[in-house]
C-alpha cells in the first residue's frame, strides 16, 4: 500500500448540556504526516444526522477521488449521534474503519438509550451492528469496526497513519482542531 | 538545530467587508512534521489588536516553554491589523518570522492606509519596520522579517518545517484550519 494515500479524518467538537449542535471536522491527510485540506459541518447532539453529515463531507469534498477510506473516532458524532458505516460505504464507496481506545461497553450503552431515547432499540441496533477486532499495536491496544474493507487492509492503514500513540493522524489531527476551535486551545486525546 | 524544535504559526481567517471580527488560528507543530496544538482566537478587522492577540496566544499557551519562534503569514492579521513583532518578541521573548510570498509593495499600501485610516502613518510605519531578506528556496523566493533571531537561523527554521512548496508547515496548517472552518472546506494557499 502506498505511504502517501489520501485518508479522511473526523471527528466532532466537545459540547455541554445546553448546546443543540456541535462541529464536525474533517481532515484528509496523505499518509499520517501531510495535512491537504480542513472541512466543517454541524451536526445536532444526540440527533439522527450523523450518516448524512459524513456522506455530505466525503460527496462535497474535492478530493473525492483521491480518498482511499474515512477513518472514524469511534462510531458516534455529537452524543448519541450514530454514524452508520455500512451505509457511509454503499453510498459514497468509500471504506470506512471506526478506531476507539476502548471496547465498547454495550451493556451502559443499552441503558444509557433506553432512559433517554424513544427509538433507543434502533440507535443500539445501529451500535451494535459490525464486528469489533481487537488490534495489538506498540501499545495498548485498540478496537475497529470495518466497513468496505478487510481487517488486514484496516490495520494497514491504521499503521501507516499512525506517528505516535496508537490513533491514527488523521483523527487526531480532527480531534486537535475540533477541540482547539471551540475552547480556544486543543486538549485531551482522541 | 533540532528537527523536532516547536513552532507557533499564526494565520487569520478568510472574512468579507460586512464582517467586524475574524478567526485567528495558531497552531503548535513539532518541526513540520507534527501538531501538538490548535488554538483560535477572534480579532478585529482592521483594528489594532493583533499584536496583543499574538502575544495572548504566546502567553496562554501551555507549549509555551518549548516553543522556539512564531511563524507569522505576513506582519498583518484581519486587514491592516498589524503585528508589532518587535513588541511581541521584546515581551514574549519568542522569536518571529513573518513569511510572505510577495515583496511587499508600499507604494500601494501606503494609498490604501491613507484612504482608510486617520493613523495610517503609525500603521504604514509599523508595516515598514524592520528589514526584508529575500530567501532562495527550491522554488519562487520568499520574504521574511525577523525580530529576536538572526536571518540565518531564521533560514534554518523555515527550511526545516517546509515540506512541499515554500511556506512553512505551521503558517500552511494554521492557514488551511483558519480557511477550513470558516469556509466549509479549505482552499487556496497561505
Amino acid at each position: 500500500m502506498k505511504q502517501e494515500i489520501r485518508l479522511l479524518g473526523i471527528d466532532d467538537s466537545p459540547f455541554t448540556f445546553t448546546d443543540k449542535y456541535c462541529t464536525v471536522i474533517g481532515v484528509v491527510m496523505r499518509g499520517g504526516h501531510y495535512l491537504e485540506c480542513v472541512l466543517k459541518r454541524q451536526i445536532s447532539i444526540d440527533g439522527d444526522d450523523a450518516t448524512y453529515v459524513c456522506k455530505d463531507i466525503i460527496k462535497k469534498s474535492r478530493h473525492r477521488k483521491q480518498l482511499k477510506a474515512l477513518l472514524l473516532d469511534g462510531i458516534t458524532l455529537g452524543g448519541f449521534n450514530i454514524v452508520d458505516i455500512d451505509e457511509v460505504y454503499k453510498d459514497t464507496e468509500l471504506p470506512v474503519i471506526t478506531v476507539t481506545r476502548d471496547k465498547p461497553d454495550f451493556d451502559k450503552i443499552k441503558i444509557a438509550l433506553e432512559k433517554n431515547f424513544s427509538d433507543w432499540k434502533t440507535r443500539y441496533d445501529l451500535i451494535k451492528n459490525g464486528k469489533i477486532h481487537k488490534i495489538k499495536t506498540k501499545h495498548n491496544p485498540i478496537f475497529i469496526k470495518c466497513a468496505g474493507i478487510d481487517v488486514e487492509q484496516a490495520k494497514e492503514i491504521i499503521k501507516l497513519s499512525t506517528i505516535r500513540g496508537v490513533i491514527p493522524e488523521p483523527i487526531r489531527v480532527a480531534h486537535l482542531i475540533a477541540s482547539g476551535i471551540i475552547r480556544g486551545e486543543s486538549y485531551g486525546k482522541a
